[in-house]
């Protein structure tokens, strides 16, 4: 064990972190789908959206207000307006939220509209950042960076929670190789590999880590299966028009049959691993 | 679909290829479990590991008799002498067996005593040798190269293919990326992709693909719920006192419950996709 | 080209931008050497350091007060004292000053003490703090993240001078590959691809790069001759002590070769480009 | 050092080895050309531009007649036919030739035809190869492989050494990475490690290293710096109509320049390094 893993390794709290957010649990055994679009677009759309997912059995809302994109000229995500619209439709499906913080200066904003912080691959090392929402009482999810190794990823969580906030939960969402076919390449080997090396929730972002709708599903139940505490995926009602992200996000009801697979599998796991 | 998989590819042939090792088929939706040591040793602890892998339901035995390794002063496998050991303890365990083909000298020998060929990592666009293979009435499992992408893994058993062979076995054992962590970034997003892609089945080796004991049966357990036909995985009777690959070996005894879980998830697979 | 490079591209602007600090032009063909610790230490130290890379020839001074570190518990470098000590050390030495902004709460600090910002690799994608400094009147040197893309670190720059700051200069220190005997590999592709598709200047930094020091100075000729306008490397009195990066820093007396060829390879190029 | 470098290293042999072919030495401290085009097509085009290589100051024809390509329907070179003409081409203009060996069972035609054998990128640890060429008297240039570590490099040439051939020349082709915008990362710092490490000398390949034409002399000239013996250039009278590798083959002409700056850098480097 590295000597500065000392609040996110195994050895420093043997017992698995678990996070309540809303009726919802996070790391305590029973999986997590947190699923939405990419970027919040228009207020009914999202409300119809939630909804729908809630009615799916998907326990946690996500969707981006300020998104980092790539080039400047990119649509950069609606901002305040954004995080209302989540509110709002998570309040009218149910749910609690979770949207990306990109920026020290929203922290205020991000905290008063959701329910969970996400720190996204590009900002990990963004140390700044971290201790800002180290200093908060509220859980984050902090995604792995694009070529972030396993210690880096872990001693960002350190940053974080040495400032105080234990509520930290990962997020693996796929490593940049040499690989074109596929957008990133999920990382299954980390899923283990951080569960035995630390007490956190571990959250798989499929999406992300395929970047190619077809692939999202079983990517999905592989990280089910090799020890994740949940899956993010990225749902839009109309993929095709999307504003951002449309190739790797499903429809709502692409995901009926997985949701039900969960079921089936956390009652295998459970007589598994009794 | 390249115009190059004209006989690898999924649009080429609709209906999975499924091929017949003695009482084995691999491909056809039952799961297959390769399992052996990295290396043949000594012929009584062959013939001892064989029966009791075989008493745990593994279908296929695997050794190496050559092994290519990076330093020409490490051991380089017993050749025929270790083909005859394991084509023995494949007879005593009543099991097909699998072993490495490096060189194209050796391939009356392997197919003596052998029941399919490997191509490793390292020869897989040694295209003299695919095409030796090729010529074959032989069932051959082609390992993805370290670097390689799928595109050049597919046009590496077309190369077998387009010779006249049409038992390829294709197998995933990682890639290589920046994670030092582990040996190998296993690509699991490879799994579903390479079955939407070509008709071929698809074995995971998550022993290569992690290079760490602990993580191999999470890994294979993703592999089979990404859509993999079967695993290959290193199992010693001392893992510690292995010739080569000891730091990713399992004990025999190790596998039991995953042999358990893999009845019950292939009953699940069925209900699902019917 | 891409339809985002607007202000980034040499097609938009065909001239090469050169930008001024002090008596010193960086892009206008003479080569230019940024040179100094990793992390400003002590005062003493620093200016007789500075003194020394002045008389050697070396035109821009280096030193880290905020130092972006993987681990909370690593030294994180002086902060506002160390800028103080920096600034005077290059007044001492008659030097412009470089150091690395990680946070935009210390722009203002930043500013006041030094001639050039950095912004390091973990903040490539930091897009927050790239419009921050794009909204100065100050230059800014950008350097390429971990594992960006050539297009990814263009539209990074991009980001800068959308917001209406043109004097970018852009900074390539090795890219995250799967070789480990190195610390980064550094790009020598990306040297002559920058030059071509964009007008603004580049330096080179192949302690990073490299992360060797006996590597230094032969990679630094590398990118000279590959037509970087400058080189930055790390240079500390006693590397074994350095509070970072003394694996990869060069002594002051080890430039004096390398100074003196710099000057005979700039009248080689005048030569062979006439 | 590795315990395994036992002939490779720079500790078994201080002084560089220099090897000779024909008239030419590799090695010895005057840089080295190795020309020609990707694959030896027809008889005229390949004594013509053989000639006009020579008259530029070329010292080593280059051309391939196997040809190992990622397709099995790609054009696979003419075989012993193409052997001939190099040979024909080389006698025509006065210079030794080079070609890749991709199957032991061509050892005899190319050792009668040509006069140093190249292994490529794909057959690096086709250690069956290496064997076999390591029992030759006979020049070897082995090129690094896609994803090979230095360490798995030297012990690839140590495989050959170790047979009892000493006559090895190592040649740096650029790894593979995530960047799209080349074809290969060129590993610059391989050139100075390598000479650190080994006595043997060393080629770099620009073309394959870049894999786009306008990349390709200043990457030579990167490479020169950093202390390569020499450089091998894909070179085609018309390079868009080449049967391979056309996008990133020089014309003759465009050869000029760089083959005078070599002749005075060799100048600059031996006062530098007097």
């Amino acid at each position: 064990m590295l000597p500065n893993y000392k609040l996110v390794s195994r050895e420093s709290k043997v017992e698995n972190t678990v996070i309540r957010v809303g009726d919802c649990t996070i790391g305590g055994g029973a999986p997590v789908v947190i699923a939405g679009p990419c970027a919040v677009e228009e207020e009914e759309m999202m409300v119809k959206l939630a909804c729908k997912l809630k009615r799916l059995g998907v326990h946690i809302l996500r969707g981006g207000a300020y998104k980092p994109r790539t080039s400047p000229y990119s649509f950069q995500g609606l901002g305040v307006a954004g995080l209302r619209i989540l509110a709002d439709a998570g309040r009218a499906a149910g749910m609690p939220v979770i949207t990306e913080l990109t920026d020290a200066a929203h922290i205020s904003d991000v905290c008063r509209y959701t329910d969970i912080i996400q720190i996204g691959s590009r900002n990990m090392q963004n140390f700044g950042l971290l201790q800002e929402v180290g200093r908060l009482k509220f859980p984050v999810m902090l995604k792995r960076g694009l070529s972030a190794t396993l210690e880096e990823w872990l001693l960002a969580a350190e940053y974080i929670m040495a400032e105080g906030n234990r509520e930290v939960i990962l997020c693996e969402r796929g490593i940049r190789s040499f690989e074109t076919y596929t957008r990133n390449t999920f990382d299954i080997n980390a899923i283990p590999a951080v569960k035995l090396l630390s007490h956190l929730p571990l959250i798989a972002d499929p999406s992300h880590g395929t970047g190619r709708r077809e692939l999202v599903l079983p990517v999905a139940r592989a990280a089910m299966a090799a020890g994740a505490d949940g899956v993010m995926l990225e749902v839009h009602p109309n993929p095709d028009q999307a504003l951002s992200d449309g190739q790797q996000s499903l429809k709502p009801e692409e995901l009926v049959s997985f949701m039900g697979e969960l079921t089936n599998n956390t009652r295998l796991h459970t007589k598994a691993s009794a």
